[in-house]
């Protein structure tokens, strides 16, 4: 089974999610790695950046220009954002790319301006990417050539909303996302507020009402839904690793119940292998999900008439990153869609 | 000024909120501890259970029948809910009684039934009790002989809303308090969802749409509003041991701004030395609170029209539990408000 | 690959090493699990307890009279300390018996029962037991019907010092092990100490020179040693739940220098494809081993003359537990010892 | 009491020592800050960098040009190693100076060179400088007018030794500490290894046997033995913010024995207000003096003959940092030595 016939590239492998990749990637029976760059450790064995990796088969780090990247199946583009369009415009016409940086997330120009303060340079590319929310742009994703990876935050409140927006079950004006991540979707560059100093034993929220990945939630749900949505958003740093909670609250449209919205969730993900929709009234925590592919929904009624709310969580660095991106590449390349990611959650 | 002149008594003192009273008013100038009961650990030094307090001169654990509670100025009632109501119904009329559990919270002996699952069995005294939130009820808590000090949400909830609440700038039906806390809100006892291993790195919400801190909230901002509320409350543990974070998602009444709340704010709380309104946008975090008794609120405006969000921390074992106790016996006793409780919080 | 062919049972699925055996066991290409007992919990699904297992196709939880103990090809017993000894000695002929307990370890019963204070009951077993320190008793392994995995200080503490004693490089007298572990080491039940409040943000020893684990790596290291050993052994409890730091400090014999050290090690290990012996002066941690079945060693020449420092890491509930549980089953088994233990460690 | 006549400086007020020298200041009832610098930062409230000290009544952060060196009593020093020599050298005569870095601690100019890889340019000063272990070193430091403020490791370490080593109770020759350190220790600087994704859940030593602690430490020893000392010293980095543990292997001199060695600890500080010895084999814990200026020792009997094993725990920022110096300044300025640091550990 382990044929090796896929040979894949990584473009930034010396951050948290370019390491997850290739982490997963080892169980992957088809998967080769050909090619991992690095720029600026070019010509270093990859532990020297991550010593948990020490033990697999890799090639050493290379600079972008000494990738082979006409070679490969499938390139990974774990990128910083901005530094991505540039990239993937100048990269050739084979292989399949799955970008997860937030460069092609954005459909619209004027929009994409307006968050990152910069028109997008490649805005051929921009209009050509799909978005990769695996179980909701399925059919759009195995005929892409550029996957626009979703991120973190909006992944996890994306996969419980949208079934429930396209059956017009909930309010379109009402949806509060109330968001809470561990620190590595801070990414591995050395920031003050990324301290384990700053972080551990206390908690805040941050980019309140400002965040980025809000306008990409939108944008996601309405595509959905019957009207445009705007999302209440709110991050919040938790001082743990890995994992995203959502907590939503959502209105029910009139005559709906929670249990509407409980049989909806289950039908939408009946046949997807990596989200699980639990009983009413379940407590999903980012633990059961550490170090997995899985996402976790449950419906809860509100005290508040009229009102539910909803709990989502995934691995930030896995379904929520990298763990879709490899989803993606296996439904880009025909196969089976959970090959190499059966990994089952670490716990404790 | 330290002259000891106030003698204190504390109830269950082998608890986290008892420990926690005891190191405050290590720092009281006027307090001098008589007594501290804890049945089962009767006859050993504090130190037996809390080493951290090895140091200060206290007398040794006493049973509840030999504590000498006519003598006390002050009893600070740190037993487990449902206890509580006999044995303050036992105590004798000198000494103000402040009491940490929830036995004396709900006015309405329905509604503590309901809640509880059981009928009160004190309630005159549940009828005499005064809520101790202090900046809100101080009037009352002045003249009182039993105080039930607030629960740890409702504290860190109540405080930003009562004054928007009380000015009619909120609307009463549809408010969101998604709230997450550290894990010392569960107490000490021996419990497999307070193990390191089932908190740490990681995070789930819990009691959703039924925790009983969310009727209590109720309660109290039906006191200022001008209708009936019912809030959606959704409480989180966070693998911290202590701090609150209270992120409260408000709809605005018509003509109103997010700076009206946010001037309202600032003129409730002008005069109140433990709560501190931020400039608007701004991020408080639980860890600059910790181990003080303060209250940190900020305002955001939301992306969604008419919409406002409320930060609101605090550490819940202080300025939300043993703290506010202290506070409401400085009121009681007519002394100055902020008497012990001047503990500048520590961080990192 | 995947045919199934090899029966499993799990007495004591509902602790960390019995759920750490079922999440490898999943990896395993050959293993079919075809019962868990847990009697308290005996009818309910694994997900109950552990819900991050909850995807994966396994049966109920059982009693143990209800288990087909003759039905399988392997047992492991992942019960408490004591009660094992009488379950052991009651499992039928056929099956491979993996215990994961302490009860088989110390060969002599007169130190047994001086160690937990009550004599053996199963005395014959406890002669037959082979310690399962799988690179170190490798072919007696192969051979046994019983093997007593062994402890996770233990294992982690004795790979790096065995071949030094058996080249008669260090001093038999001298040898100081400072040991940290993580909090699953403590299992799941609840205990007060265990709490993440009492765990979380602090660090002390315990055991101090009295902890079981330390006559155990005694008489391992004197199987190999010129002379019997005792060793200095102090036992850390580290605010993080899965790995283990020993630190050990040896004196060199005469003539002997750290080169030797280091080369003897990497001739020990230089066939097994768990244990790393890393370049001299590596400095280890214990999360490039997280969740796999790795242990890492490093070696450091101490500043004063004549002596050394050893570092070995390993995660706690695999190699030193489950993961070395099932190589040796493998062993045992006459399977390729690294099958279903290829799991890359997780990051952060 | 509060009559602020002693007036203070803060030189680098923008670390985390600085940050706690005021955080204890606060509680400090003769003590007046009267500037603060941080160059970078100059013009700015504290509260731009430290939230948690908002409320304090502080100046504002100035440049060093703008500080009033002259003009003040004493002069707390927190500015990185290697920056601290030239500025100390310009301080003008009569403050007090405590200098919290490393610059003065090493008296010989030749052993300072050796470690920190360049000539010390205050030579003068280097001689004159009293090192700054209070309990050790007291008559000095009263009448010194630079104290060098030991590290942290050191502080920790050489409280329990230095007893021991006056009576000629211990070998000089084979002293090992094993020393474990929260992540404060390493400042504020962003830093990958600082990181919480490299720090939390995990465990590792660093700097084996080449920390700049470890000659520190042999120098105060050394001051108190019958011979020059030489340590093993390994430091390891724990998950968590404050707190240190040694965890000391000591062998007895002919015919001393372990209660020796307590009785002897116990004699050494039964004056000292902020030295603990507890009990012969009890367990100290970093969470027993988080936040406070306390040192707790214990001793145990190794299992080996001979040989004895010490605890001592401290909080890093308080007894072994900021704590320390203020008592120092207390020893200097002929005040009570607790004055200000009577903060009780905050736990949990």
């Amino acid at each position: 089974m382990s044929d090796n016939s896929i040979r894949i590239g990584i473009l930034g492998a010396s951050g948290y999610t370019g390491a997850e990749t290739i982490r997963l990637l080892a169980d992957h029976p088809m998967a080769q790695i050909a090619w991992l760059t690095a720029d600026r450790n070019a010509g270093k064995p990859i532990s020297a950046l991550f010593p948990h990796l020490a033990h697999l088969p890799l090639p050493h780090l290379s600079t972008y220009d000494e990738a082979d990247t006409a070679g490969v199946d499938s390139i990974f583009c774990c990128l910083p954002h901005g530094l991505t369009q540039e990239t993937v415009a100048g990269l050739p016409e084979g292989p399949k790319i799955i970008d997860l940086s937030a460069d092609f997330r954005m459909r619209d120009p004027a929009a994409y301006e307006r968050i990152y303060g910069k028109p997008h340079i490649a805005q051929a590319l921009q209009q050509e990417a799909v978005y990769g929310l695996s179980e909701q742009y399925r059919d759009a994703i195995a005929s892409a050539r550029l996957v626009a990876n979703p991120g973190c935050y909006t992944t996890t409140s994306e996969l419980p909303l949208v079934p429930l927006l396209k059956e017009r079950l909930i309010s379109t004006s009402n949806i509060i996302i109330d968001a809470k991540s561990g620190v590595s979707g801070a990414g591995r560059s050395a920031k003050e507020g990324s301290l384990h100093t700053e972080v551990s034993e206390g908690l805040h929220a941050y980019g309140v009402a400002t965040h980025r990945h809000a306008p990409e939630i939108d944008q996601c749900l309405s595509d959905f839904a019957a009207d445009p949505v705007t999302v209440s958003f709110t991050p919040h740093l938790v001082p743990m690793n890995r994992g995203i909670l959502a907590t939503i609250y959502v209105s029910l449209e009139h005559d709906v119940t929670v249990d509407d919205l409980q049989s909806t969730l289950e039908r939408a993900y009946a046949d997807c292998p990596f989200v699980d929709v639990l009983p009413m009234r379940s407590l999903p925590a980012t633990r059961h999900v550490r170090g997995s592919n899985r996402c976790l929904i449950s419906v809860h009624p509100d005290r508040v008439e009229g009102r539910a709310i909803l709990l989502s969580v995934t691995d930030n660095l896995v379904k929520a990153a990298s763990g879709q991106a490899i989803q993606n590449m296996n439904i880009m390349l025909g196969l089976d869609e959970t090959m190499g990611l059966r990994q089952v959650p670490v716990f404790p």
